[in-house]
């Protein structure tokens, strides 16, 4: 099977944005098997769009379009399609309703265009979205595959993820299974130095490494004529995976440090709480990211200014003046400060210069010191970093994330984890 | 002038890699007025990479490639390009000096293989890469423009910066401007409502609508000779956008709410604290997101559990237990107690049932308080959203942030703003 993408965007074009969707339904299509051969971006225009979609119709088995489906003039995608394997549009029912409890929700009037989103091409397969107002659609027509999602990647992914991936396991035939081996604290070099040697000599399962912010993670992937096979021939190969790796390796199949630490934490009934200052939030967010995060998390303190450190967080004035904000000792006050004023199990404490600005020759913008108290001991570690502000941050929060970790005591313990 | 591009590789199609790329260039030809009509992605495949080729050359007047210079046996964009425009291959002796160079310097052999990297189109100009091993070429043939540029965006970044774009300024007639009407407040069709009788009728400038995470904006572009004549073109008709919109709009050209917000604090010498219940530190994040922060935000709290709320806020428990934790009195109190704690003039409240879980029939997921004190008084907003936890979040500190955007005194203030 041949599959072509078509992102239609202006957006793109100018530069504003970059084509992530391509990349997220490519990896996706590669997972179940089938090729992609081109990938193209074209603007809100419907000469250029139908020329496209044409050039596709006659090399591709399935066409893939991202884009082009909001309920403004130059959202056009649906309708081009529909015209070039000669479909007309119908409205559906389902789709007009979710689209009016949308705006009902949100307690906004639902103005007259956003109609537009709920005509569909007729005979095709609703794909509905829940992650925004424009649902997608599948057809087949002239032995072509065609599925249109929206644009926006907080919506193109889910929708891919959970409505066009379905439909694409049935054409894919046979059935494909992945593990996702999630490391932190190890680069994707190194890791794929340590798993060469099985990764070149496999083809099924096939393993392959990716990066992510400040992590990576290796996927194996298996494929055969059912699950329980796949699974069958997945499991070995994980478990290898798993102990070449050691304990770099904080989950297999999780979401993200923050999903780890947190299961960890509401198993022993332990709590946490957190203080930051170059992170300024972001692991505070990063950890209520989740739902239900409140069992385990009583808050943190964003101590950007040194005079909150010292009020709120009970830092010593003389450590501030004798070491500077950014030291492991401030660190450390941090911690055990946020510790004792939330009463939790954890305390975390960071602080660094996260730059551009502030950087020393003593202390580099980069530098960071993240401190976590438990059991009334400080585990401080230092890290430094060249990637930018936003990575410096990202890095730093997991670190933490990761000493945490690493401090959940394992087995069984009573209701307080001691 | 239309222009078209083309990157040459594999691992974009297999979802492995972005096409960053892209986006850089379509930048830049943007700035110049080069219009891009198609970005295309094919795989290191020659058959299919001519294919691409052709149909480019009959429909673009400059061709920019993208990757498929590199030393092994899959890199053919030359070759390929060459053979479709008739050329033959010749050996640039400054290149292969550059290559043998570059190895003597990391003290490594050179494999046969890289001379490959130095045969060029005969009688293209050599753009020389300073940046890495693979140099580029430019080339006119049949009237079309051909720039090759490597694919690594370390490298093809700079290439195209300060070797493709020099040869482009003489191919480029006339530029193209542009400006970004922010708006906070109302939708993406509410705003192509109010805005379409303008954009149906205007052909020069342009205006067009885009989406963005809670908030839209409004890109209103002109095309003329000089770069003075199209600000003369855009100033007018910005103008009217910006009135038609109304005080939605938060600034024109401007990055984000949080940058408005941190500088109108800074121009006046005033300070923010901000208390975060289900938002659990984004805001805080937000605000530092920008460098130079901690001239203006003092420090946040996340009181995710009640206990914070009143031992650090000093939300009086009388009150979570009479109103509830989420109430628009508990969202003022956490106001005034940050901003009371940190001893700024701006403290901001949120509260508020993010979601999946957690919501009651009088409580609805989506439900958030959003209270800003300033001068001692509190103003507080009613939120409901049905856009799922992340953007329920982001849009409660966005409206956070319009909030105080709006409370900032207009004009001249003292140091402290008042």
């Amino acid at each position: 099977m041949k599959a072509e993408l078509i992102a239609v965007g202006t957006e793109i074009l100018l530069g504003d944005i970059v084509n992530t969707d391509a990349q997220v339904i490519s990896q996706g299509l590669s997972e179940l098997g089938i090729d992609v051969y081109y990938q193209t971006v074209v603007g809100d225009n419907p000469q250029r769009l139908e020329r496209v979609i044409r050039e596709a119709k006659e090399r591709a088995d399935i066409i893939i379009t991202t884009g082009g489906l909001g309920p403004t003039l130059d959202d056009l995608t649906k309708e081009t399609l529909a015209r070039v394997f000669g479909k007309k549009m119908a409205l559906d029912q389902e789709a007009l309703a979710r689209i009016h409890a949308f705006f009902d929700n949100i307690g906004r009037e639902m103005t007259p265009n956003n109609e537009k989103q709920a005509w569909l091409p007729e005979g095709c397969v609703p794909l509905q979205n829940d992650w925004g107002t424009a649902p997608g659609c599948a057809f087949e027509a002239d032995g072509t595959h065609v599925i249109m999602l929206p644009g926006p990647p907080r919506e193109c992914e889910p929708m891919f993820k959970y409505r066009a991936m379905p439909y694409l396991y049935k054409l894919a035939g046979g059935c494909i299974v992945s593990r996702n081996v999630r490391v932190f604290g190890l680069g994707e070099s190194a890791m794929e130095t340590i798993l060469h040697d099985m990764m070149a000599s496999m083809k099924n399962p096939t393993i392959a490494p990716y990066a992510k912010t400040s992590e990576c993670f290796a996927r194996v992937t298996a494929k055969a004529d059912t699950p329980e096979q796949a699974e069958q021939m997945l499991e070995p190969v994980v478990e290898q995976v798993v102990s070449m790796l050691g304990d770099s390796v904080y989950g297999v199949d999780v979401d993200s440090l923050e999903q780890v630490v947190g299961d960890g934490l509401r198993e022993r009934g332990m709590t946490l709480a957190v203080a930051e200052s170059c992170t300024g939030g972001l692991l505070s967010k990063r950890i209520t990211d989740l739902p239900g995060a409140s069992e385990y998390y009583k808050g943190g303190v964003c101590s950007y200014a040194n005079e909150v450190k010292v009020k709120v967080l009970g830092v010593s004035e003389q450590t501030l003046a004798e070491k500077g904000a950014v030291s492991p000792e401030v660190a450390e006050q941090m911690a055990r400060g946020v510790m004792e004023l939330m009463g939790t199990d954890f305390g975390v404490g960071i602080t660094g210069v996260a730059g551009p600005g502030g950087g020393t020759e003593e202390k580099p913008v980069g530098l960071v010191y993240i401190s976590v108290c438990f059991r009334g001991v400080c585990h401080t570690r230092e890290m430094r970093s060249s990637l930018g502000r936003d990575r410096v941050r990202n890095q730093a929060a997991s670190t933490a994330l990761d000493l945490v970790r690493r401090l959940i005591p394992e087995g069984q313990c009573d209701q307080k984890g001691r």
